[in-house]
């Protein structure tokens, strides 16, 4: 079989998953690839998924904060996004003139033009993963909040990625839950490997069939493929795949789909935003990461589009029954 | 006293409220005005308000859809947001050109001079109102749900309004919840009326001093005021205001400020979407719209900060207690 009838028996299953969740209702389709409304039942399982990851998450003792869908661009200037994703970042402009350019761009739209020309940069940018707001409200001296010289911050909210695609499980909006530690670089690296291992327990206890893989994030370009293998190299990126597509022999057509992620971000952000631990170094950060939407998918693919007929104990935990 | 003065005591108020909300560790500060993290107290009173007004709801057995932050710009593109509020809009590009116009980018970038002519516009902009999504994908005839000719759709999500402002109650992301009746004429008149009196009733039940004032949509320049006076004319819209500032005797310093609205769309959006009622008339729309921070707000400028003081039903109502 040559690559190229993988990829389109891939194209074929992701469609007729992408369908068969139209058809359902489960999700409404708009005209951009990737943008969906949600129904009642998928947010019902959202719902009950996120009181699932609180609970697993209740002995971090995190501290909770919620953050728009776009954050300050003075912010995200301060991360090297515009470097490393450029084709995934969404940047925001209004208009800002008086009457005359106005009447100028509503001409120009008139006749069928372009009319971005007569707006200006805006003051926001939308938030590309829900943790980078965070660390700007984190800068300075860190107390150690949890007697190991860090602390943990739960958040939550709507992620952007200018991914347009047909793939039910790559949206170009979603939301995420993490849980993201700040502190010294030991227990940075012990937070994520704890963690990993409770996150793909939780996961698992929902019957979903759960690889965990070491990943790299898609950076940019000829100068991002060294970051690639750099991430790769030092093992900074363990994601946890479910299998989504097979052909008609049940053979897998792909890897399988990330669905969470546990992250070593050393000081990449940190020393961005001048955060420093208690004794004043430069701290360091990791973090558990949840695809809400994606996550959601998994589990209807794997137990079916009829949420009535999921096994029990699932239903149950995801307070369903 | 003079127009300035009175604005000086207004913004000297509105100051006052956000570092009161800011040092209380209840809205978190961003380097962008009208751009806050939300703290886990913030978020449990959004909860219980939300769960208030879904049971306040609960008659109208609306179908329920969540559309996220960003919208297609083709159906954006079917409404007149450009030309009625152009300097409220969010616009979104991306990068989607190659490795040298990066280098490119990014050698602006290092020169602080302004890369956003790099970009390229995207298929998505920041969704301004959650109802607009919704239009696009009731294309067609609908069904008579309700028996009367219509039916209802609850609405929630994230909002842009792109008017940074040290005001906290004018933030420039925020959530709202909608109940939207498309239908008949008459119906849409009727619900509107409707559930002005219940929307008020539910949050004057809350301990919230509620004034219905009639209302108009900030129109942009002078082709604008046109529309703000027809709009005023009809009575096309009301909103449901709480007194927010006052001076040091007690004496209002605004005319209060709006935390919900109730409105005629008419065929405005009906028709631009082409949704005809099921005896192929153009169908007319109304809403019932909660701002859910404003609302927020109200309570704790009502209520106080401290949300353990607060008056016990207006807790128990919250889920609170």
């Amino acid at each position: 079989m040559t690559l190229l009838n993988e990829q389109t028996e891939l194209d074929v299953a992701r469609d007729a998953f992408r369908i068969a969740l139209l058809d359902a209702g489960i999700l409404i389709a708009t005209s951009s690839p990737g943008i969906y409304g949600r129904s009642a039942v998928f947010e019902r399982i959202l719902s009950g998924l996120d009181a699932v990851l609180t609970d697993m998450a209740a002995p971090l003792n995190a501290t909770t904060v919620r953050f728009p869908p776009v954050y300050p661009r003075a912010d995200f200037e301060r991360t090297d996004y515009i470097a490393s994703f450029p084709d995934l970042s969404g940047v925001v402009s209004s208009f800002e003139a008086g009457d005359r350019e106005h009447r100028e761009l509503l001409s120009a739209r008139e006749r069928g033009e372009r009319w971005d020309g007569w707006l200006t940069p805006a003051d926001v940018v939308l938030t590309n993963a829900i943790c980078h707001p965070l660390y700007a409200t984190l800068e300075g001296v860190q107390p150690d909040r949890d007697g190991h010289g860090g602390g943990v911050w739960d958040v939550f909210g709507y992620g952007f990625r200018h991914e347009p695609s047909r793939d039910p499980m790559r949206m170009q909006s979603f939301r995420m839950h993490e849980f993201v530690y700040v502190g010294t670089p030991d227990g940075a690296q012990e937070y994520r490997d704890t963690w990993l291992d409770t996150a793909m327990a939780t996961l698992t206890s929902l019957g979903l069939p759960i690889t965990a893989v070491a990943a790299n994030d898609p950076f940019f370009g000829r100068a991002g493929r060294m970051l690639v293998s750099a991430q790769l190299r030092e093992n900074l990126k363990i994601e946890l795949t479910v299998p989504m597509y097979v052909d008609a022999h049940g053979v897998e057509l792909h890897e399988g789909t990330a669905i969470a992620s546990a992250n070593c971000q050393r000081d990449h952000l940190t020393a961005a935003f001048g955060i420093r631990t208690a004794d004043g170094e430069v701290a360091h950060a990791s973090c558990v990461a949840f695809g809400m939407e994606r996550t959601v998918l998994a589990l209807l693919r794997v137990h079916g589009l009829d949420v009535g007929a999921w096994p029990a104990d699932v239903r149950k935990k995801l307070g369903l029954a």
